[in-house]
C-alpha cells in the first residue's frame, strides 16, 4: 500500500513565559515563547513533526507561511519524495512568488524551516533513526548534495567540501562511541536573565555549580553600572577557571559595543554575544577587532548561509551559534556547519526558547562526528525551561547533553500539551495566570521581576 | 471635534500579471504583481492610503502582518500622532515580539513599510503637500530625527548628516524649481523582459526611441548565448551614445557573475544589477571589483539601513536601488539617502511592479532637492504597466517623471481596482483570463509568450 505525505496540519503554540521574565533580555523584555508546530500527516505511516521558534505575536504569520508552503509537500510520496533532501530544499525555497517577500529570510524562512524539520523528522522516523544518525550515517557526497551551494561556492567549492568530509569519515565510529558514552559539552543560560534578583541568580548559579556546569551566560545592554555589578557577581561566583559568557541581544550600535565592553573586560568574558544588529557583517568585524582577545559570537538572528558566509570570511564571527529554527532546517545548517569548519570556527548552537535545545543537540553532535570532528570551544547552549512539554526531550548528566536515541528529531510534542497552549483558545491562555514552579505571586497579584 | 487613525483596513490585491509575462526576469517567471493596500481610516478627516510591493503568493502574509501591527497604530490623535514620524517608526519596528519575525526584514518590514507609507501619506493629506514637498520643506534637523540612528552611527553620525543637509539647504528653492520644470531623469525596462520574443523587444525599443528615452534596462541570466544575442540587438537599436543596463535578478553565484559579465562586456553596459545573492555584501563587492568599469547595481531586496550601509561602505553597491516599499517607509528611505550621499553613490530607486513608480518619485526628487542636490548618474526606472489603477499616478514626458502635485504619497487607487482586484474573489480573479491592451490570446487560448 503507497505512502504519501497526505496534509499539513500546523499549530500556534504559546507559552506564557512573559508571566515569570524567563527569557528577559534587553531587546526582549517580555518573551511569550512560541512555536509554530508543523504535522506532515500520513495516512497509515508515522507522523513527521517540525516547528519554527518565535516569542509570541508573528507566530501567526508563520504558521499563516506554513499554509502557503504546505501544497509544495502535500502528495509527496514516501519514502521516495524524501529521497533528495536537496532537492526537497530547492522546491520550498524556490518558489519565486514567495521568495519575493523573503527571500530567505524573515516569516517564510521561519515557516519553511518547520516544514523542513518536520520532514527530516519523517525521514528520520521512516528510517528508525534519531535525525543526528540518519546524518552521520549519509556519505560525503550525499552530505554535499543536501546544499544549495548557488550562492555558497565562493567560499567553500562543493568538492572541497566533501574532500573535508571525507578525511573526517574514518574516525565516526569512534566519535560516536565518545558522544554516546559522555554526552556533549554545554552552558547554561539559567541564572542569567536580566529579570532576575541578585538574590535569584546567586542561588540558580549555586545549584549550577552543584550540578557541574563550567560556563555561564548573562545578559547585559540595559545600564553599564548594573552590568558591571551583576557581571563581578556571576564571575566571584563561578572563580576565575570556569568560563563567562555575555549577551547584549543586539542593543548596541558599534561604537557602543566596543565601548560597553571596555570595562567588562575586567571579568574575563569569553564571548561577547550580539553586540549589535545581526545582519552587520562588517560592524561585527569591526567590534571583533577592537575586543579582541574577546571572541564575538552571533549567529541566532543570522537569517541564511550566504550570511553566514560573509560573517565567517569576514572575522566577524569568532563563535557561530547557528538556531535550528532560523535557518531553513538541516540541509542550510549542514551548508553552516561545513562553512565555519573551512572558517576554522567553532559551532555553539543557539538554544533555548523551546525546542531549540531538543532540534540543535542533532546539530551539534552531527558536527563532531563528521564535519569537524572537534569539542575545542564548544559548547551548546541549554536552559532548562519547558522541555515537559516533549515526548523525547533532552536528557542532561553534569552539564552535558546525552545523544538522542530515540527515532526523529525530538520536536513532538505531548498531545496535552497541543491542547493547553494553543493560541489562543488553549487552557493556558483562557484561564488567569497560573502559578508557576517556584513562583508566587507578589502582593500586587504580579509576577515577581 | 478631534480627529483620530479609528481603524486599519487592509486589501490583498493581485494584478494577474502573469498572463502577459509582463515582468518575468530569470528568477521570477510569472509574478503577479501584488500590493498590501493600506488604509488609515479617520472619522472626518482624509484617510492615508500606503503599501507594500509582493509578486503575489505571500501577499496574504504582509496582509496579516499589517493587521499585527494595526494595534501600534489604531487611536492615535492627529495630527500630533503624526507630528514625531521618528517615534512612530520606532514604535513599529521595535514591538519585541514581532521584531524576532524579522528582524527589520521580510514579511513584517513589507508590512511595516505599507503602515509607514500610509501614515505619511495621511500626514501629508493633511498638511495639502506631496510627500516629496512634505519632506523638502523639513528643517536638516527635522529630517535627521527622521531616522533611526542606533546601528547607523559609525557610517554617519547624525550630527554630521545635519551639517551636510544644513550645506544643501540654501540650492533647494532653486533645485524645486528645475524639477517643477523639467522633471526627473528616468529609464525604462518595459522593452527587456525574458519573456517577450526579439520581435516585440524591437517594436517596444523602437517607440520608446521614439518617445525620447535614453537609458533601457535588459534582463540577463537564462542562457548566456540568449543574453548576448538579445544585448547586441538593444545596443544595435539604442546606438553607442546611449545606455545599456543589465539585471540578472540574483541567480548567479560570485564566481558565476564574473564568469557571465565577461563576454557581455562589449556591449558596454553601464551596470549589472542584482548580479547575486542580495544579503551577500562581500560577494558583491568582489563582483563590482572584477567587473569595472561596469557598475553593481542593487538594492531592490536590500531589506534595511543596516544592509546598505554595509553596502555602501564595501564598494559592493555603484548604483544604490533603494526600494519604497521593502524599506519601511520614507523614515529609513531617507536614512539610505543620507548614507549613499555620504558615500558619493547615485541612488537610483527600483520601482515598476504596480504602485512603486508613484512612491519612489517622491523620494527621487527628494533626494536631489535636499541630500545629493545632483542628478549625475541618476535615473529613476520606470515601468508602463498598471498606472492606470491610481488616482494620481505618475505622469511621464520625454522619458522623464514630472513633480506629482496632489496632496499625499501618490498611492491611492481607484475604488474600481480595489474591488476587481481584490484576491481571490474580485472580478479579475473569478473571471477567466481578459484581454489585455495589445495581447491576442494564441490558438490554445493562452497568452503569448
Amino acid at each position: 500500500m503507497s505512502l504519501a505525505i497526505e496534509r499539513v496540519t500546523v499549530r500556534d503554540l504559546r507559552f506564557p513565559t512573559s508571566r515569570s521574565l524567563a527569557g528577559s533580555d534587553a531587546m526582549n523584555p517580555t518573551p511569550d515563547y512560541s512555536a509554530t508546530y508543523v504535522t506532515l500527516e500520513t495516512a497509515h505511516g508515522p507522523a513527521g513533526h517540525g516547528m519554527t521558534f518565535t516569542i509570541g505575536r508573528g507566530n501567526e504569520l508563520c504558521v499563516a507561511a506554513v499554509r502557503a508552503l504546505a501544497p509544495l509537500v502535500e502528495g509527496l510520496a514516501l519514502p521516495d519524495g524524501l529521497a533528495d533532501m536537496g532537492a526537497l530544499w530547492r522546491r520550498l525555497t524556490r518558489d519565486s512568488q514567495l521568495r519575493w517577500v523573503g527571500p530567505d529570510k524573515g516569516v517564510v524562512h521561519l515557516a519553511t524551516a518547520a516544514v523542513m524539520n518536520a520532514a527530516w523528522d519523517l525521514k528520520a522516523r521512516l528510517a528508525r533513526l534519531p535525525v543526528w544518525r540518519l546524518l552521520a550515517a549519509m556519505s560525503p557526497a550525499e552530505i554535499v548534495a543536501l546544499v544549495d551551494w548557488t550562492w555558497l561556492a565562493d567560499a567553500l567549492d562543493p568538492g572541497e567540501a566533501r574532500e573535508r568530509l571525507e578525511e573526517k569519515a574514518p574516525g565516526r565510529a569512534a566519535r560516536i562511541a565518545l558522544i554516546e558514552a559522555r554526552g556533549y559539552p554545554a552552558y547554561t543560560t539559567s541564572a542569567g536573565w536580566l529579570g532576575y534578583s541578585d538574590e535569584r541568580m546567586e542561588a540558580l548559579l549555586r545549584a549550577a555549580l552543584a550540578e557541574g556546569w563550567s560556563h555561564f551566560k548573562m545578559k547585559v545592554g540595559r545600564d553599564p553600572g548594573d552590568d558591571l555589578r551583576r557581571a563581578r557577581l556571576l564571575r566571584e561566583a563561578i572563580g576565575p577557571g570556569r568560563r563567562l559568557m555575555m549577551d547584549a541581544n543586539q542593543v548596541w550600535g558599534v561604537g557602543e559595543a566596543i565601548a560597553a565592553m571596555a570595562p567588562l573586560a575586567e571579568v574575563d568574558p569569553w564571548w561577547i554575544e550580539e553586540p549589535t544588529h545581526p545582519d552587520d557583517v562588517l560592524g561585527h568585524a569591526a567590534i571583533a577587532r577592537a575586543v579582541a582577545p574577546v571572541r564575538v559570537a552571533t549567529g541566532e538572528h543570522c537569517a541564511n548561509a550566504v550570511m553566514f558566509k560573509q560573517f565567517l570570511r569576514a572575522g566577524a564571527m569568532g563563535v557561530c551559534q547557528l538556531d535550528g529554527c532560523r535557518l531553513a532546517g538541516p540541509n542550510e545548517a549542514v551548508a553552516v556547519l561545513l562553512l565555519a569548519d573551512k572558517a576554522g570556527v567553532p559551532v555553539c548552537p543557539h538554544a533555548g526558547g523551546v525546542g531549540l535545545c531538543e532540534i540543535v543537540q542533532h546539530l551539534a553532535i552531527f558536527d563532531f562526528v563528521a564535519v569537524s570532528a572537534s569539542l575545542e570551544d564548544r559548547v551548546l547552549e541549554y536552559v532548562e525551561h519547558l522541555h515537559e512539554h516533549f515526548l523525547d526531550p533532552v536528557r542532561m548528566r553534569g552539564g552535558r547533553y546525552l545523544a538522542p536515541a530515540a527515532p526523529g528529531y525530538s520536536i513532538a510534542m505531548h498531545a496535552g500539551t497541543l491542547a493547553d497552549y494553543r493560541f489562543p483558545d488553549g487552557a493556558a491562555w483562557a484561564a488567569p495566570p497560573v502559578r508557576e514552579s517556584g513562583e508566587d505571586l507578589d502582593a500586587n497579584g504580579d509576577w515577581p521581576v
